[in-house]
């Protein structure tokens, strides 16, 4: 249940209740795609960076260890020690973009594993028998990531059976939160917007959609290769369209730049690899720009990757030392930059609640995106 | 400085008193060969789980970020932000291990780097030299590992050198030791013995460096191909020409078993990569034997890796979740054996140190050889 707790322009700040506690809006999600999060980072370790709700990965937990298993186990929450929130994707996106061999028909996908090559097919009921043995918190409908750029045909076509899959997704997880042994009988369910670049598709989808009461409403197929501008422009087109008091969720985004955006244009919820994936190849996120550690720059520097930052890496470690140990190959060096940078992300989204909640947002984001833009 | 506290039989337990802490003894050395644990373990993740000296090595150091760089930045203690004791070894086994090309001559050794493959020259002086600028709390002596088996000619003549060695090593650190801009003019030598498994060699040796009054002893040279009955029995005829109010250090030793049975022939202090390179590889000690999280039999095994253990893994996690994350390759599965095992090594040795200071060494060991031997 989401409560909107203050506007400032288009920017909103709420606060989403579920069954595994109360998430504050704009939130990013740790991404721990299976189970955990790279770089050797724990759960844990996420109760002392500021996450409030991580992002697992229903295709990658169905291929290998297997949503049974873990069913089995008691769920995703017991399996990794999480009690907080937990969104698991649809498994639509990995469908597209990692396995081989897919064809897409009206009853769902065909694919092979990337793992091993493996025979598998799956649909709105399938993706939701999945996350409902996961027993995450939230469910996202299955959905098609059609491909950038893709003809106005094609997106007509693919939004509409998106649609279709949607009905059956709110069917198929009703269904499931009815029953006997299901884990979290309150799995809740986000719907997903499409319509690529084309305002017009995803405002009348946005419209759709909206009408069917969901737990949530995400805009996904976008940072897949269209510009930040486009990008902004669908935000601006769409949102207004998407309930007010519902959250909405930007899939897969991105630089701390385009959170401030999305916000500015009424995103609640983000999640992204960058942090934990640019951390281990050695760049930081700071507020005073990002700094790429394997630079020799640094190989005297005493100073903490981020000064004043309190994160367990900043706490005890020299930028010096990170840099040794990432150029000795050394998996600390990584752990400690994924660390900093989720904690960075964290805190930056606690900052944006708090500009919104005091209606200082813009001025917030323009010292911002004036500090990100000094990169070192 | 050693102070013996109790004997049971030949094993014995004392403290060793240094400017950065007293060691109890026996104890177990945690590795980390680049100042960093392998296994994206920190300073901050040891202090959790009961380490009390840390061994980094002088060679890895020396070819990697460098020595100098160290200095420059106060020394390996503030570099990895740790403040208890720290041994390096004086690089000579990896020179005889790592490195190409090397030719030995009697100044010392030709080698090219095993990183760049840019030669070096090391010999007594630069090992004090780089283990100085290092500022570790003790320093060992370079010496020559000989090749296992090597004739008795050969080690006789490698053995005087080392003796030679040892001179050298220690004239040139009493002269660092009294330098002004010498981080630690307190650090502590200790030679090593050598001889190979000719035990006449060894005690000859053993009787020669005695007469040095250095901080303590290492046997060198063992574990390097020769049964752990030569070992044992090397051992039981070297041990006691060694000081017995001064530590006795058996370099790079070894499994649990090992420990037990070296503790009983007077042993102190050990160090070894079993636990980390093990736990990286899935296998997980435990005082009930030793597990291989790879098993099939662990996937829906819910219990702890070891139970009642208190390391950080064990708190949380099952053997299931960490069976999960070393079949789908994530660091996260390796840290958290890597922590459980250097856990497990330094608890036992607490446990070893509480026997023999209750004289009921012989009883404990008995036990413990008979829940290891359980590999499950």
């Amino acid at each position: 249940m989401y409560r909107l707790i203050e506007r400032d322009g288009c920017a909103k700040s709420g606060e989403f209740k579920t069954v595994h506690g109360t998430i504050q809006t704009p939130v990013f999600m740790n991404v721990g795609t299976v189970a955990a999060i790279k770089g050797a980072v724990s759960t844990d370790d996420l109760n002392n960076i500021g996450t409030q709700v991580q992002l697992s990965n229903t295709y990658h937990l169905h291929v290998r260890t297997g949503d049974e298993t873990i069913k089995k186990l008691g769920g995703l929450h017991k399996f990794m020690v999480w009690d907080k929130p937990i969104l698991t994707d649809s498994g639509g996106f990995q469908v597209f973009s990692l396995a081989k061999l897919r064809k897409i028909q009206e009853e769902g996908v065909y694919f092979n594993s990337h793992i091993d090559g493996k025979k598998i097919f799956m649909g709105p009921e399938e993706s939701m028998q999945i996350q409902s043995n996961l027993a995450s918190t939230i469910a996202m409908a299955f959905d098609e990531c059609p491909p950038h750029p893709a003809d106005r045909e094609y997106m007509q076509n693919s939004v509409e059976r998106t649609t279709r899959w949607l009905i059956r997704s709110k069917n198929e997880l009703d269904r499931l939160n009815g029953l006997e042994d299901t884990i979290n009988k309150n799995q809740m369910l986000f719907g997903i917007n499409q319509g690529g670049t084309y305002a017009d598709i995803r405002i009348e989808h946005a419209k759709i959609i909206s009408e069917m009461d969901l737990d949530g409403y995400a805009i996904g197929g976008l940072a897949v290769g269209e510009s930040h501008e486009e990008m902004y422009n669908i935000l601006e087109e769409t949102v207004p369209y998407l309930p007010i008091n519902k959250p909405v969720y930007l899939m897969g985004v991105g630089t701390p730049a385009n959170i401030l955006e999305a916000v500015d244009r009424g995103v609640d919820f983000f999640d992204c690899v960058y942090p934990s994936r640019n951390g281990r190849h050695g760049h930081a996120y700071t507020r005073y720009g990002k700094l790429n550690l394997f630079n020799a720059k640094y190989e005297f520097d005493e100073r903490p990757v981020e000064e004043g930052c309190e994160c367990p890496a900043c706490r005890s470690y020299s930028r010096a030392y990170i840099r040794h140990l990432l150029k000795a190959k050394e998996m600390l060096g990584m752990r400690l930059l994924v660390l900093h940078n989720l904690y960075f992300y964290n805190h930056m989204m606690e900052d944006i609640r708090e500009a919104i909640r005091n209606k200082r947002f813009k001025e917030y984001k323009k010292q911002m995106l004036e500090n990100l833009t000094h990169s070192s």
